[in-house]
């Protein structure tokens, strides 16, 4: 992304959306603010004056996708609305799209990964929105009507996490290739009584 | 870890088990070679005499973990020869051991999330390690017996990758906690005929 792509949008919005995507693409710790100003088309000191620091505008990316990735749950609802059955089935598509399209994987997860110091702010974000988005899951399998809801619910979060991180090491002809074919097969193992 | 707790090792000994200590603990390129020259109670002069670069000691430090990692398969099967089912279920114990202890996860797939650079010497090693570990849990499901051996495998190998990932998102009482009842839950699933 350089300047001349986004030319109408706010300084503020400007660095957000550069940062997000140079931290998706290059990891959170391989760049620098320097670089964001400059790929933004503006400078550090405005960057500073919007984000007071590194850690908030990382901060800020990932609440920034968060919201972005529960969005999905609200489209999905008005696709399907009453049928969680196909929200559920829905859920699963979205997520085996995200999995092959996007060779860098979660960017929450991946965070977690990157900053290990247990204080770190963006932290307290990437598990906030991890356990948000388990229990959403959760209840839509409970009101799907299926049995042992926790349990599949935490094996889908496993799933798709595992193809995830799975995709960035050995590419999208590996393992997460068959995340859908692996989901059903959870689902419909897990609708039998157990 | 410092000079005086391992005093008899040699110099790239110590420096290996310092590198792969600290890039575990803080990730790779939270790391320099300064710390780890220090910390293994040597200096970087030394350390660029064993290793010529980062990448170079990062790559060593891979391949020693893979091979640890591989060191499991022939454990069980000294533990439990003969008993293909015994195997599958003794890797899941270990598996599970891993993902409750250690709240890092797995090095080879850290690495790959911050690695991005499509060239760098330690995505191949990553690709191999995850590629070679798949197939002997493909070959351990087939000789155990078990229909979808493929499938099973694969969805095993991602449970495990998600479940390590959880772990540093969410910590040790997320979904990560319960990986040995999806993993048993899987395999009764799939020996059904599908």
């Amino acid at each position: 992304m350089s300047a001349d792509t986004v030319p109408r949008t706010r300084p503020r919005e400007r660095i957000l959306e550069t940062a997000r995507d140079l931290f998706h693409r290059s990891g959170i710790r391989a760049v620098g603010v320097e670089a964001i100003a400059e790929a933004a088309g503006t400078n550090k000191m405005t960057l500073y004056r919007h984000f007071g620091s590194k850690d908030d505008l990382i901060a800020e990316c990932l609440r920034d996708v968060g919201r972005q990735t529960m969005a999905v749950w609200r489209d999905l609802e008005e696709r399907y609305p009453a049928d969680k059955r196909a929200q559920l089935h829905g859920w699963i598509e979205e997520a085996a799209t995200c999995v092959v399209a996007d060779g860098r994987g979660c960017d929450l997860a991946n965070a977690a990964v990157e900053l290990t110091e247990p204080n770190h702010p963006a932290r307290r974000i990437v598990e906030d929105f991890k356990t948000d988005h388990r229990n959403h899951l959760v209840e839509l399998c409970r009101a799907a009507g299926i049995e042992r809801a926790e349990l599949l619910a935490d094996t889908l979060c496993l799933l798709l996490e595992g193809a995830r991180v799975s995709r960035q090491s050995v590419g999208r002809n590996g393992p997460s290739a068959k995340f859908p074919d692996m989901a059903h097969a959870v689902i419909a193992a897990f609708v039998r009584p157990g």
